[in-house]
């Protein structure tokens, strides 16, 4: 690498008021940062995309701090060791962190983890080997926790988590229906990924067939997008049901979202419980082993929507917002 | 009493489409019951009217089965026993039990208990130290489980679960502010049960006089009303705050009640349970231990609403409905 190089970066330009548009963000070239002790500079290979960062470009009370204005937008990274001030990762280690939506970036040895790529692809670990993949482990295992022979039913089930809380709830023997948008990805998650049935909420008869693929009711619900479907499925809980609530990404923009049928938490004595992987530390050790093995060993199927270089990030992020990812939506930067 | 004494009791003479109204119960007089081997006879004191009794009015799924028409209607009773022919029930004790609105009932040793009316009046048998009181007990220590310093809010707080939430959370060093219907009930709140703000949702600020009474965000919520304060709490909610769901009064005549907030779910990583308080048997002995014993020794404050005499019991049920109640509503048959 010429130290001439140019860093390029996306920077949030100003909060979106109702949908995402790109010119909410800036894309700017600036030098490549100079590394201080300790720290080594990362050559970014793939950026992850995930809906959390809709909710950090607001202002308003959230988990989390919000995006701030000017500066590089948030993100998930894999990429490799370019220069190296840390005797702990060398130049060539591929690492993991959050360097965000720029084409270089730096940190120490504990803001970056060393990944093995040798038996997992990189981009894994922004997904099913990575936050999508715990956030799928956590909320199946530790929330809805399903029987043998129980119904679980996944919404947003052909994206990165969703498609992860079905094939880990099939290994644990529930009767598993996914629901996803349009017949293609409705025909993946049970062809691909192995649900029992899947439920397509753009059909026009959401109502008539989630009542179709869930005979016996409903006794685990991983909520990933919130809206009618929540309300279809809150319709059929049976009693002692658990919800986990992952995320909303039907509100995501801003609008109301109504519940009707929240009345249903009373009448079946169910536990809902809202959630963020990173609060869970205890999860990430026995996920990402899990996970990992099952990646490595072909018996954990996912997909990637990939978006070519930096520049195209806006409209990829968009188009995850709005659905038309499938699978982890990444950027591909290398 | 002379066998030739008639019973009378009310039945549900159809269902209610929308709110209740006195013609849908019939009063009857009929024999009073002969007893087999192993019955006592009861003559009810007074009757509870509960909310719960308004889900068993409908046909449509819910935690019980419906009440039946053309039979007697549910509900819990204390009275005394007139007739035995059980040997661990005499005549002269007094019993609680499910016995229904009726003057008189029957039932064995297994259905109904005895009751030491020497230092607790028999009729709170039906409330504090009864089936709302353990409601109580158990969505405040099992579900919201406050500590000292926390801040609880608790809606229909004068009511006969609602006050008795306050009162066991104050004694746990939890600020607790109630929300009541109008100024009367909203002072009581207050100076007698001693909680520490109370929001009257009647006023017409329920959004400003909610954010004034909880300065410090809210960490547990005892829910039994649902509609427009459910939504005020899930807006002030605190990161990992509980919802204990008791009760959805707003929603008991089948109106739609949309919740607006339940984004707040996800926001603060809220856990929301709903519990019906006869499922859980192991709350019952260590919460009427309790409950008695503060009772007696006058540290538990509580309010009835007495209505006189059977025939009165469906205006009583309608007013208990709608709020016009204070307290415990019972009807006095003796």
């Amino acid at each position: 690498m010429s130290m001439t190089e140019q860093n390029q970066r996306l920077v949030l330009a100003q909060r979106p008021n109702g949908p995402v548009r790109p010119d909410h963000f800036r894309l700017e070239s600036v030098p490549v940062p100079a590394l201080a002790d300790g720290e080594v500079l990362v050559r970014n290979h793939y950026l992850s995309l995930d809906p959390y960062m809709r909710g950090r470009m607001d202002d308003s009370k959230s988990y989390a701090v919000p995006q701030k204005l000017d500066e590089v937008m948030i993100g998930g990274t894999v990429g490799e060791v370019v220069q190296s001030r840390n005797a702990k990762l060398a130049v060539g280690d591929k690492v993991v962190g959050m360097l965000g939506w720029q084409l270089f970036g730096k940190g120490t040895d504990r803001e970056l983890k060393k990944i093995d790529t040798s038996r997992i692809p990189i981009q894994a670990y922004l997904g099913v080997v990575g936050m999508p993949g715990v956030t799928a482990w956590h909320g199946l295992n530790q929330i809805i926790a399903p029987k043998a022979g129980q119904t679980v039913v996944v919404s947003a089930a052909s994206g990165a988590v969703g498609a992860t809380v079905g094939q880990l709830a099939k290994l644990k023997g529930a009767r598993v229906v996914g629901v996803a948008g349009g017949p293609d990805k409705c025909r993946a998650v049970v062809e691909e990924f192995g649900f029992d049935a899947c439920v397509d909420y753009k059909a026009g008869r959401l109502a008539e067939d989630m009542k179709a693929a869930v005979p016996d009711g409903i006794d685990g619900y991983f909520e990933n997008v919130g809206g009618a479907v929540l309300d279809e499925v809150l319709k059929r809980m049976n009693a002692f049901g658990r919800i986990a609530v992952c995320g909303l990404i039907a509100g995501y923009n801003g609008e109301p979202l109504p519940v009707q049928n929240f009345r249903s938490i009373l009448i079946n004595r169910l536990r809902v419980e809202g959630f963020i992987v990173s609060e869970h530390p205890d999860s990430w050790g026995k996920a990402l082993a899990e996970l990992g093995e099952l990646v490595a060993s072909g018996r954990m199927k996912y997909r990637e929507t990939v978006s070519q270089g930096l520049a195209s990030t806006p409209e990829a992020f968009i188009g995850l917002l709005s659905g038309r990812n499938f699978g982890k939506q990444l950027v591909k930067l290398v």
